[in-house]
């Protein structure tokens, strides 16, 4: 069948695959940075696309925040002073300030558009914007994070688009140098590293720079995130020193957080691979 | 944007979802039974289709046949006789031939068409139809339960279509409980139960089925199923005896055994469930 103007489809021509949502649109706009829409969509309430890609939506969205911020706030001995670069939505910065061991938590994002159109639109992500320690900061990522003062952060999360446009050089050996800069001795980053069945090419990239950089160890976790190509995605560890992940995930440290997919059992299995990835990563 | 015709479109109404794949359809009949088309695609390879839905592709059928076989054969204390309910393009067959302790594995397909063309355009699915200890039989499924011998089976596999149409009389209390007669006391079913986020209420009805029809036990896993809705499926196992789930998983059990998906991590941690799924199973 043919699919019309009453669904939001991304097809990628690279893949071959598109996914689609029944719906119509609310709002377009053209930012300096950015084409956003917002969807009103049939079943995922609503939907966020940059440059025709999706974002986030309301139904779904609780995968890739919770993944995207818990498995390595768990992962990190005492994380302190968090820095998202990207996540303009204010997800997954309300993930990370469910977390009391967290004293600061700075949102990065270049386009200020996302966010107000997340606070329109997605006001249960933006329940802790203003939380006391959280601070909210429009500019370019890559440049915060040059200037940002040596070994001050405990974990940098990446969490932004794909990397083609303005996000292409949150994904190389350059960006990377400057976050081993910024963290502290047993500092962490992550990053959402795309699909293990469409971009495992880009996986092994992205982990041979960062360790190319300097990073000690690097580590792939993956769990479903069903609006994105494939419904099935990745996040990307790499450490500064060489100690091995901490698994600080006792049933204690998901009580009074409410999570809906993550609990210390998804912790550990977003970290089992399937045998072509462990071999591809070899 | 809009998806012509150089698309197969999987568009579901219900779930307001849609999946295509870039491609040409190659075939298309209709059988007695279902419309099945084949379609060459861009980078999926070979794709069929049953009346409009995805069933398999070249490219990540490995997800899906080795999650349904190798988690409930190594589930089992010893699986020797085995039966798959569908199944015709003989991908899980293939899966399950795999385990040198099976030593009867029967196929029972409704509509030999099925298998037929998977012998054309998935031949790498077929190549061990000829294991002596295979038996390829093409009937209905639900009689065949009917007519089995009490207390033959050690695994039932029900490797079907959607709960509609040909495939709906495998969803119910009336086929499980012919199951439950068929199968050994340690005996245990394992079925394909559709999308944790789409069919949380399917799995649901499933799984409080199994139980009224006398299954002690039921338990869920999921995997990345990437040409399915939402790219996210999941497996339901009922067993007929209080015993909890062996895991018959060392190292040892896939040696020798060539899996891409499956391996005693993945197998964990397809078990390690989403809060809100062990919440709505409670």
């Amino acid at each position: 069948m043919t699919l019309d103007k009453s669904w939001f489809s991304e097809a990628v021509e690279a893949t071959g695959t598109a996914f689609s949502l029944k719906g119509h649109k609310l709002h377009e706009e053209q930012t300096p940075y950015q084409k956003i829409e917002i969807w009103d969509t049939q079943t995922f309430g609503y939907l966020m696309t940059i440059d025709g890609c999706t974002m986030v939506s309301t139904r779904d969205n609780f995968l890739y925040h919770e993944m995207m911020s818990h498995v390595a706030l768990n992962s990190h001995p005492d994380p302190q002073n968090v820095v998202i670069v990207g996540g303009g939505d204010c997800g997954t910065l309300s993930e990370v300030l469910k977390h009391a061991e967290v004293k600061s938590a700075t949102q990065v994002e270049i386009d200020e558009r996302v966010t107000r159109l997340s606070e329109k639109y997605f006001p249960e992500l933006c329940t802790r914007n203003s939380d006391p320690r959280a601070t909210l900061f429009f500019g370019d990522g890559i440049q915060w994070m040059k200037d940002a003062k040596p070994g001050s952060i405990d974990l940098i999360i990446i969490d932004s688009t794909d990397p083609v446009g303005p996000a292409e050089g949150l994904f190389g050996k350059r960006f990377y140098l400057d976050c081993i800069k910024a963290l502290k001795p047993d500092g962490m980053l992550v990053q959402q590293s795309e699909s293990p069945l469409l971009h495992l090419e880009l996986i092994k990239e992205m982990h041979a720079a960062m360790r190319q950089a300097g990073f000690a160890r690097t580590h792939l976790f993956h769990f479903p995130q069903t609006i994105y190509p494939s419904g099935w995605w990745s996040g990307s560890i790499a450490t500064k020193s060489d100690a091995p992940l901490l698994e600080r995930i006792d049933d204690r440290t998901v009580r009074g957080m409410e999570t809906k997919f993550y609990n210390p059992r998804t912790h550990r299995g977003a970290f089992a691979l399937p045998t072509y990835v462990e071999e591809a990563l070899e």
